[in-house]
Parts: structure tokens; sequence; C-alpha cells
């Protein structure tokens, strides 16, 4: 065999971008634990406290709160398919990437989507979401997405989810990003479906998608005409395995469970409040230290969110570049812009383990090198001064 | 917070079941190195170490050839639902579970399918398949299972490849269990499309489904009237990230990869016809230990996988109960029957790192423990002494 594949060996990095983020060393080595069977009686233990310690994070009851065995986006597909039939109509937020791709997979799924559109960087305002249900002759649901990871902003839910419902539709929320990170009420707002990743605020690596259904949305699963188009995802399949029945479907991903688990302990030993306040803490001193070297955050002011900052390229400075060079010189990996938002954005994620003083310091450090190097005025510490002025100021 | 869920400590467990099998401690380790991101210039790179390395292991050439995110059933979804368009016909051999699902995807993506069906166990015919083939009037596609896991029956492919070419059809074929642990040879055998799991004969963890596509596929992929139902599972769109554009699709299981990097690598330093004769060797000394304890094989003779095997519960004998003392007594796992199967058979995988004579002389003296227990007139040592006169006897 004249294939030769060298030793692995991963450069050591700093993960700042828009997931994965950082990973505690307690999940790497859950994860590397030996694996059991996925029908063992310690995997089916172990599956239970999955379900419980996620219904701790989505805040909720739900007994259908499951991880989905694929990355967030096979939980959004998982959530589209199982509550949505040919022919449903489907009212959906736009203001970035993971609206848009809600849309083309309820389209895929035969749905009649009603894009709101919003601009990117935006939020949707409740009062579109509410025309776009008077335009519909019968919505049978509404999807937002709570952060939107492409653009940094932050959606409010609960005014759109009493719309949804006034309207007799159910609604969906993209988490992938908050959850973990900022708060996500799936029971006190009325969320009827929520999907998430785990590569995001729980800080475990990609892999699974945590879904949760409420009793209204499982009885629109129940009483489906059709068969949900995919069996992989089909939701009705899915809880017979991870409900009593415990009847196979597929081999669920034994390590990646063992990951997420540890990583879900690890948010519930934090507390989720102090969780969510040190997410802002950082996030307010990032933004903080941004400014003295003329840059600054591309969502709308007052829905910035605090995991994802979407950074404004100054004129003239070459993004890839700057990017480039974190990544080469300092070992720093931030994210670029997607669609229309390409070379016009750098996205800056403070995620779970990735949100932390040091983070903030180091980023802003290399920022300051980078833009100093693509011939910026910028004073050295300058960043890094204000960031600790902002933590100071507390 | 009210949630208390203890340290992760996992029992050791001999995994001797239809898999998960036993996984390389370098596997574990290259697992649980720190991640980096899914656009880095170390993780394109490294995917195309995966892809090289799955071409060895699939025997082609095919450039399509990469892990999906998800596990087998995900790459068997991902296979059907990007081959077939609604209302194509679709010739499948159904004789395990793993026939029956196939059918099953197939029709929730829209395809008239034609069962070809033959008793669990036993093989299906090629001449089988000429007659549905025949009996179609415009076959778009026929697929079959190498190794069906539920039953421990050895498929032959080529002539079933040839009939399906000669009528117009592509041929899939289903290697989850099989690739790594008997000849999978995709080019030889002009197999245009097939889907695998990590969890069998690569002895990684469950989590990702190696497909490959061939150029006649690719074809019919590229030339699709309508839109492939999942986005997730979108071929044309994974081809983005994959191949050299490397355009964000989802966020790949980072970990996953890591550990499929490595357990291929084990796989090549094995040697693939080494690690043929040593799945054969060991299935040999199995069956061999069986035989003096009352146990026989359930599948067709001449057609047994050498890294699953069914063997028929005796009449009289608890199935489960045998199964439960295995686990108990002596922390191996082994697999009970699906389907039909039912209590009927356990199931026994020698599969990558499974495969070695202490698994089975391990197992086999647990089965004669437990039949003992169950009142059966089995003599100490019998079935070990018998597996290692086969052994001897090589």
């Amino acid at each position: 065999m004249s294939v030769s594949i060298g030793e692995f060996n991963p450069p050591a990095r700093l993960l700042l971008g828009p997931g994965p983020s950082e990973v505690h060393p307690r999940v790497l080595r859950a994860m590397s634990a030996p694996l059991v069977g996925h029908l063992d009686p310690f995997f089916v233990e172990m599956m239970e406290e999955v379900k419980t310690l996620l219904r701790t994070v989505f805040a909720t009851t739900n007994p259908m709160t499951i991880p989905i065995s694929g990355t967030g986006s096979a939980g959004m597909e998982a959530c589209l398919v199982n509550l949505l039939e040919p022919g449903d109509e489907f009212v959906v937020g736009v203001n970035g990437v993971f609206g848009t791709r809600m849309a083309e997979v309820a389209e895929r799924a035969g749905a009649v989507v009603r894009r709101v559109e919003a601009p990117w960087g935006r939020i949707v305002r409740p009062e579109q979401i509410e025309a776009a249900l008077k335009n519909a002759s019968k919505p049978k649901l509404v999807a937002v997405v709570h952060a939107e990871t492409s653009t940094g902003a932050w959606q409010p839910i609960p005014e759109i989810a009493k719309l949804a419902h006034a309207h007799g539709a159910l609604v969906l929320v993209d988490c992938v990003t908050s959850l973990g990170g900022a708060p996500v009420e799936i029971d006190r707002w009325e969320v009827d479906a929520a999907y998430s990743g785990t590569q995001k605020c729980l800080s475990c690596p990609p892999g699974l998608s945590p879904v949760t259904f409420g009793a209204r949305a499982l009885d629109v699963v129940k009483t489906r005409k059709s068969k949900v188009q995919s069996w992989y995802l089909d939701l009705s399949l899915l809880a017979q395995y991870w409900g009593e029945e415990r009847v196979y479907h597929h081999t669920a991903p034994i390590t990646m469970n063992y990951a997420l688990r540890e990583a879900l302990r690890i948010v519930v030993e934090e507390g989720l409040d102090a969780r969510f306040a040190r997410h802002r803490r950082n996030h307010q001193a990032l933004a903080g230290g941004l400014a003295p070297i003329g840059l600054s955050l591309a969502a709308e002011e007052g829905h910035r969110l605090p995991m994802l900052n979407a950074v404004t390229v100054p004129d003239g400075v070459d993004e890839a570049r700057v990017r480039g060079r974190l990544l080469r010189e300092h070992g720093i990996e931030i994210g670029g812009g997607l669609g229309p938002m390409k070379g016009k954005v750098w996205r800056i994620g403070l995620m779970g383990e990735s949100s932390r003083r040091s983070s903030v310091l180091s980023v802003l450090a290399a920022l300051e090198d980078a833009l100093r190097a693509e011939g910026r005025g910028v004073r050295a510490g300058a960043a890094v001064a204000a960031a600790q002025a902002a933590y100071s100021a507390e």
C-alpha cells in the first residue's frame, strides 16, 4: 500500500471564530473514555442524564429534549421536516445566513415559504412577522434565528412567539449560537421547538444538535398526514430510541454524547446566570477595546450578541490578510464574513470556554499588531488598555 | 440549579456486538487533541488526507470519497436521496434490517421501490435481481447490502453490478459492516456508490459515514431535475466544502474526523489483505469453538460474514438472559436479534480491533459459563479448546 500519512499533530489555536469554540480539557477527557454500546444500560442511563441537562440549559420541562446525531444544520432540518408537510405555510425571518438556510430547507420539504426580510445585521421586527401572518391563509409555523451567527444580531423572541400563537401557528427558534451563552427560555417564552449546536456556547466539539419539542409541536408531528421525508431525522422514530422503549434506530455517536454530557455538567456547575453574565462582561470589554483602534460592531445597536461580535472592516484594510496574520502570527482563529458581508466584517466569537478575559486581551493585542502592519495609525496597547479599563469599571 | 449529575465513569466493556467495536487507544488520543476550526488550513489538509485514506480502503480512485457528518444511516440516506428522484424505479435486495431500511428511505424520497426479497440469513440471488430489472420499465438504481449486520449474510456484489449496468441502472452498495474487514472493491466491481460506517471494522467511534460516488453516479446527481430533498445531505453542496472551493456548508465534526484519520492510518499500516485474513482467521476459530457447545451460525453456509456472526439460540435457552450474563458477569457485549430474528439469535461481532484471538477465547469461555448456568450440558473448556485447535490447525 503506497499511502503514507504521518502522525497526527494539530497546531495549537485560540478559537475565537464563529465556532467551534475552545473545549474544556474535562470534555476532551470524557470524550476519550472507552466506548460502551448504544444499548448498554450505562449508555441508556447516560442518555437520561443528557436529556435532564439539556432541559436545564433550554429552561424547559419538555420530555422530548434530545441531541440529534448531526451538527446544528441537521437539527435545523430535523425541526423543519418534522413540523412541516408539503403545502404548509411557513413564515421565516431572514436577516442572515441561517434564516436564509431555514427558508431553503423548508422549500425542499415542500413548504410554502413566506420570507420576512430585514437587512443583515438588523433584527426582524414583530410587526413584520405580524403582517406576514395576516397575509398567510393558514400559517403553520413561524421561525426566527435567536442569535444570527453571520451578523451578530440578537433577535427578541417572546413577542414573536405570542404573534405566532395568536395566528394559530407554532414557533421554532434557532438557538445554535445562543444556547448556554445568553438566556434561552423555551417554556417561559412559549417556544414550541428549538434546535442548537454543541460547538458554540456549550463548548463541546461539533457533531450533535440538541433539539427540544413541546407538546403542541409533538401533536403536530403525531398527526401528520405524510411520513417525514427523512428517515434519519424522523422524530417519532428517534423518540422510540430516546424514550422508554429503547428501540434501535441508528447507532448513537457514543463519544460525542460523552462529550456533551461533560460539557453540560460544566455549564450547570458554573450556573446559567453566572455564565450569561460572563459572556456579557467579556463582550463589553471587547467592544470597549475595539473603539480606540477605530473598529466598531456591525450589528444593530441594542441588539448585539454577547458571544458573536461582527466587526466592521475599515476601508482600505484587507479583511483576509488581517485574519491570516492573526492565525499565523498569533495562533488565533477569528471568522470572516459570509454572503453580503464577505470581506466586510470579521466575526469574533467569545463563546463558552472562549469567553474569557485572556481571549479578549489576546485578540485585541493581535488586532493592534495586524492593523499596524496594515499601515493603520494604531497606538500600541490602546485597545488592550481600553478593555482593561472596561473590566475595572464594573 | 437543582440538577446534580456526577462524574463520568463508564464501565470497561469488551465490545463484541454489532458495533461499536473496540477502539484503538491511538484513535481515542487523536480524538482528544485540541480542536482547530473547520476552515483552518490544517483541517483542510487533514480533509485531503482522510479522503486519500478512504479511497484506499474503498479501493477506488473516486475523487468524491468523503465522510458524511452522521452515522451509517445518514450515509445510506445521503446516497439514496441524491441518486433518486420522485418516480424513479429502485430495485433493492431485502434480506434483513438494512435492505428493509433502504426500501423505507427510498419510499420517503418518492421512489417506486421494487423489493427483491430473500429469507433473512440468506443472500439475494443475482437471478432475482435480474427478474426485477426485467419487470421494471426504466430502473434507475439497484442496491444491496454487502454485509447484512442483522443476519451475518455476505452478499456477493460483482454479478449484481453487471446486471444493473446491463439494464442501464446504477448500483449502490451498503458496506457499513464490511469496510475494512472484508474486501470492498469499488472500482474493480464497478460499484457506482457506496456508504459505510466508522464504528464497525474501521474501529472508530460512531458519528461519521464514509461514502464514495463514481463518475456515473455524480452525473446522475448533477443532472437531477429536482433539488435533493435534504439540504444537510446534498452532495453538490458537500462537494463544494470537501472540494477545491472550501465553501462553508455545515461545521464538520472536527474531532470525529481526527478519530477517523487515525483509525484509517491503523488500517493502512496493518494492510488490507492482512486485516481481511485476520478477520477470517478469528471467525473460523469462533465457528470452531461454537460447534462443541451445540451452537451454530444462522447465516447461509458459504455466505457467512467474518466480522458478524449470527448464532442460533438453542431451544429452551433464554436469549436475553444469556446476553445479560455476558454483560454483567464478564463485561462482554454481544448483540441480540432484530425483527424476525429477535430472541432467536445472538450477534457476535469480531470487527476491527475486536477481531482478535483474546476476544474469541473470552466470548467462548463466557458462553460456556452462561450456557451451563442455563442448565445446558456443556463441558467446561470445550469451546475454548476447539477454538485453540482451530488456531493451531492453520
